[in-house]
């Protein structure tokens, strides 16, 4: 699926684990890649161009988004911590996003979400994009608000977005619980791909795993975005079982989908 | 899957689009293949035999039924258009179908059921067969109250249907609504065999699609149809977004998984 | 809830048995009640007028429906009985009805569905309005063409519809059936009156029943509607179970929801 | 329900509208009552005492809080708004009151909610507390926020909430959406007694609407938590009919369950 | 509702707390009511016959079953304790008493099931009768099994049974549990009525519970039997609540449905 | 995925048809692998234990048990049959080896349930593992009663368990109905494995089946299990129809899913 649809797609977190794994990979899908970071990560190369932006300051999110006809919004705190850095980074930040996609007219974004959304779910259990939200920390409460706000603005103005709710995404599992949400790295370009492609993409919620034989998530009512998985954790499953112990139930974190998220904090403010 | 179980099958519409293309496949289904439409198409072949019928005319469509053990339905009007030839050919003719089955005892029918019956949800809704009919216009209701015939002849006489809501079937997708609708040749043929030759039927809708990643359906409540598409729309993916423009959402064409059938109308009488 | 919110608001049917209850009192909903039927029926009474059509008849009906702001289609054959005359009468009649309603600017329509387009889910079985169409003859199969015909002019043309699935609407139960059924006229009114009355009604299928103990049917999804039965079986109980035999379930009228329909037919054409 | 269960409440934003009303009659569920506002609001009644805070300040949350059974949060912004000041007060303020619950050991928590979570349905539609959140604003998106925390406190931290999303709280209602909106003064104090009481509230989201005939939700996934509204809007019905003019849907506040906060905004920052 | 339909009755559990109320009120629903227990309880008064029989032998059942038109089913074990026993009474007991309702033609069978297969929801969740169960003990298993069975032989040979899961059936409730799982001795004999004399009964699940505000169930799904319970344990409310502690949920009585069952056993073999 | 995770594991019913085709498979699993049967089987090979027991003996299944990590419960009745011996071997006995498992900490069990659980079900119908029980005789009833037991030692005492409802493990299908229900040796050994390595396996019920084209059921409910199926009888499809007779639906065993069991019996006592 190398098909080029888009002029200008804006790409943050651009300096983040996946952001440049992303640089990579989204060149195949515009003219021109707009990469933005919060702190400066070098010089662009042929075909990018670099917009740094504090997304909790809405001036320069509008600049970062001014002229791009597509969103991948890796952008933001990606760990759980102290509420008031995530709330800036991951909720204005977001909300600061999504106005200026609306003052400039950017009709489609894919918005790094997380399994973390629906972490207090049990590792017995199988969700869809339709079960509530049970946050397991602060970060997943960060973006099951992005999610809340991205579905207000295809409500009132039209902008899809894709809530791509990631798992894993590393070069492999690292321990048990990943055999279930591993994402690879083609497969999560192959997700945007889909995303940024399928004629009429609404709002959706799609989870984002590759083709695990184990899995908690159920991506059934997403089926128009198009994704089909092309790797699988079970290739690892064997190594994985050798190098880690058997799970502990007495400890939270080996019953639920969020895994350790489940047992962070809390934190002094 | 090359399973001959059936003596005498009757295919109507048989000289229309796809009666032309089952004409050929079919023909391994059974040791006759009785052909029928309502107006002269030429010579029947060997282990073929002919039988025009208008469907509005009750005792042609007796004469037409006699002596098959099944049907394949395609006959009919199959586009959109003013509502009286569409009830006559659609409505009552599906009516003096299902009357002469009752009368001549033939139990399992194929009916070409359509896509349109559902043609105003939108593209970016997932839907399963039980998901409530949407009508996109004149074609799509004669379809839907084609459904509801078939069950109540199930119902009360026993006489098992497969409603096939047929996608788009052509030699390959014309547009991107396409990609997702597309329905080969070849899947078209095994589906039809599927319903032919699965154990129980009972009253089945199944949505008519080849393998594509992008889709609107969900035909999960129908595995013991035992249906596999081995095609895909995915090889014409990116010939076809070259061809094409991207959708246009003011269009409710674009927006809603009946596309250009929703904006037809209203006919003159 | 004698609201008066139409000025003339159409009645079809009413030279019926339910025709004629509502001529009385619909006359509190609007300042002139605009009365049909297929055959002449008598004069018009003050507040009334009378416009008699042949509801097959396009231009009559065009007639008929010009100039008013709501209608109540009470018309139609109410029983089950050979195809072709019900086809004329309820699939074409109500196709006439929609098309006029459209030229002509009504915005909100009562529709006099029936039970009988679930007919077929037996009496140990609730269902909501959800459940899909089980006809239980050519009656209930009409009547399910109304309901999507009705969803098609909503989805389409933004046309309003209450979908009312009478149940047994009398001055009192007639058997057990009936019971569950009952539909006083009172209630009938009342239920009308909501449909007509009700900010938003949108597509709304609703089951048109009292407040009886023993039932089959759900309404919880048409609360908008915004209907509270105030009458009830439950006081002719004893009465019925006195004078009528237990239910023999070798019966299949005793096992269904459409009673002895379910067993009426074939007819001859 | 008099029933005195608890010791100390906290009721916040006693100040506002509803806030006077509840400073009544939630005298009746405790021994003392403890009112926090923003801004001075007067002195203390008997069995009253009084704590002003920011809840954007931590410090004075958590004295706010200290001491107490449970918290009747109703602070905060009541009406959409540009979304820094409801980023402070809805989402900063929730988040410092459950971590002060959480370090004070309050173990339930009552939070005004508001149906401007679920703005975006129809007025067609009938919803339950599972259907997934489509606010329809700043202000919903910052309850929705509220939501999704108090579910992470109960599942991390044991903290029982009941979310209720409250329609509209007034002497009588305004206008026909308010008909079924509408949650009387008696409603609200006795679905707060409510929450306040049942033995085991988990976390709950309920509606707060009093015995309105036309609705558009349902409450029975919270029936453990036994609240029975004993008012309705019906009284009201005939004089909002005949002071209001009937919807015109092209307006998207006539047709969506949040009414004219759907199409507020946006708002300068 | 004092229809009497039936001639002779079989009450099993006569001798039992139930057994002694429904010994008076079911002499209103039929000729002879006869009465079983495993041990003496003295004479049958005018109306009544008596018939020993120890659940586990076949053949006293046979006996005990001939020549009755209904059964309602009160006997063996109705408390939780070690597993051999509760297997003799309940599960085989119940094998033997549907074995002879097979032999002797008897077509309705109320079963005294109860709230204990379902004891290990939670009580803030509310559920309906297809929900899976979740026994809580070795007597909430046989009576899951008692379910199973009543279905296999409605399945089988149309052995209509009404499960009543009955909650908490005392003079008044004694504990905040019981608040919500009350069922007065009056609605018990409504609902047992309403089993009796409902026209189709099929194969149907009902928790039984008066009209209490709080509850965890609904009976939504079994309205064709018609129960309408007329008492509550609101009256109650104010006096459990003076004289029980609040709950502690760290004990898990405090948090499931079945209460201190939840923790009962291990037993001795 | 020959991993092995457990030191030792008891398997059931050893001398059966399938303990024979495990006692191969499942030596890959373990270190030692415990045999166990009602009569002698002869001796114990390198790797294996034999501990003969009889399932009703308590204190034999304690013996059996004690000392492994895990249980894969083949054993019992596997037939349907009167009452008393499936009662004795499959509801005692299953009782027993979960109090044992229970007192010797066996955490994991895979307990093979069967299709005949849900044998009444329609084979045109495609249901879920929460589908409510619809047992086929005395076998399935005690696979019911089996599967609420699991679940109930899961939610008191944590103990994991995997029913498989099993449905025709042979080397090939033997008939039409075995086409959806073909479980391979091979398929049968890689669901185990599944169950048995798992992180997270909780309560869950699979339908052991291999890849299927037709199929009556949907294991989407247990995506944690990771359980992908290699096999199918689609190889088989062919021959089984060329030596096999059309189904005839006037027999209740061609319209069930539970095939023949579902006109077993009944049996005398």
């Amino acid at each position: 699926m190398a098909i080029k649809q888009h002029e200008k797609i804006l790409l943050t977190g651009a300096a983040g684990g996946l952001g440049k794994v992303l640089r990579e990979s989204l060149k195949q899908n515009c003219t021109t890649l707009r990469l933005s970071d919060v702190v400066d990560f070098g010089a662009a190369a042929e075909g990018e161009e670099i917009m740094l932006a504090d997304l909790a300051d809405a001036a320069a999110v509008d600049a970062m988004v001014q002229g791009v006809d597509a969103i991948v919004h890796m952008g933001g705190k990606s760990l759980d911590g102290p509420f008031l850095p995530i709330m800036q980074a991951n909720i204005l930040g977001t909300y600061n996003l999504y106005e200026a996609a609306r003052k400039f007219g950017v009709k489609r974004v894919v918005f790094a979400s997380s399994n973390h959304v629906t972490g207090f779910y049990r590792q017995d259990e199988t969700i869809t994009a339709d079960a509530p939200a049970r946050p397991d920390g602060n970060y997943g409460l960060s973006k099951a608000f992005g999610e809340d706000l991205a579905r207000y603005y295809f409500d009132r103005y039209g902008i899809e977005t894709a809530c791509v709710r990631i798992g894993s995404s590393f070069p492999e599992p690292r321990d048990r619980r990943m055999l279930a949400t591993f994402l690879s790295y083609g497969d999560l370009h192959r997700l945007i791909t889909a995303c940024l492609t399928t004629p009429a993409l609404g709002f959706s919620i799609i989870f984002g795993m590759s083709n695990n034989s184990v899995t908690w998530w159920d991506n059934s009512r997403a089926r128009h975005v198009g994704y089909v998985p092309q790797d699988s954790s079970d290739v690892f499953r064997e190594a994985v079982f050798a190098r880690t112990p058997a799970p502990d139930f007495s400890d939270p974190a080996a019953l639920h989908q969020g895994g350790a998220f489940v047992r962070m904090g809390p934190y002094e403010q």
